[in-house]
């Protein structure tokens, strides 16, 4: 049961993260949302809200490769892997009105020059990312350092593409922003074949 | 003077907003940073901070577009542009200690799902930033349809770029999405001249 309470603070912190990133959230709002009682925020959390995000940042940051990773498990190639993970981001921003994007993204550029924990919190979970699409780029074929360098590209697409979706309510740039990604992946293996690709 | 305490107010908004996000900021905060009095800014923004918020949004964003058309009005060709554009980006956000990224990506993400009209003043700017981007490549001889495509995979890798840089404290992320953003333009540029481009 206090096991449960926990949780419920994290995934309910990590939700309003999300949405509407960590200065806009309210420790009362979280608690609302977890329907959990005022004590046990600084029971399970004794550094408050800051450790309780910092914690949410983890979890959802490591659920959110988790989709990625499981995608890509499943698809028949790695173009086809990415040419699905941008499709479903655009699927999943459209089934929730466009609210559903990157869990940390808000929170990593609202922190980055004002509170360091949390700052790293995101950092460590975009390093974790980067390490684990530039493996499973690797792991297809593509150069150790073309492979780090597409992941970089392919991330940074879908987090400006949530962006520019989520404030023009349109899921257009993430098309575009996909299909740049596949054309990337594409440019790579075709270096690491050593033959030349169409346009 | 009147005129210049309200530009104090718009320009000190657009800084603190560029950095922490719009709930991370406070009225108190605008007026120490603007040197204004706490009158001024209800005297030029009956709308409070929401209004003067929507103003610094338009604003900053204006002038980072014309960072852009300066940079590509100098460079001799699209891609040296393109090229320009993110090496500039890299070097100031290294110089100014990872903080001056894009004036209003923060707010962007912060407002998409929670203030709809600070969500219109973003989606304004986002899409006068991808008409002069996409303007600029068609006059460069890219097709109109490609063009606006390639308007939003640069803007959005130099967002994502962006996230990634601030968060892990690197320029990496930007070297990559501006390599993959030249490899955009060339692609585009071969194919609307109809030949085959090298991977």
């Amino acid at each position: 049961m206090a096991t449960d309470t926990k949780q419920r603070l994290v995934h309910s912190t990590a939700g309003l993260l999300s949405k509407q990133g960590y200065s806009g959230t309210g420790v009362k709002q979280i608690l609302a949302a977890a329907n959990a009682p005022f004590g046990s925020l600084y029971h399970f959390f004794p550094g408050g809200k800051e450790q309780l995000g910092a914690e949410a940042i983890r979890q959802s940051g490591a659920l959110y490769f988790q989709l990625f990773a499981t995608i890509a498990a499943q698809a028949p190639d790695v173009e086809t892997a990415v040419e699905r993970f941008f499709a479903g981001a655009a699927q999943t921003l459209q089934e929730s009105g466009y609210a559903d994007a990157c869990p940390i993204a808000t929170v990593a550029l609202e922190v980055a020059s004002t509170n360091e924990p949390l700052r790293e919190a995101t950092a460590e979970v975009f390093q974790s990312w980067i390490d684990g699409a530039g493996a499973y780029f690797c792991g297809s074929g593509i150069e150790p350092e073309s492979a780090r360098a597409l992941a970089f590209s392919m991330l940074s697409l879908l987090e400006g593409a949530f962006v520019f979706c989520r404030s023009m309510r349109t899921t257009e740039p993430l098309r575009a922003a996909g299909a740049t990604a596949v054309q990337g992946v594409r440019a790579a293996l075709a270096e690491a074949s050593g033959t030349l690709s169409e346009a």
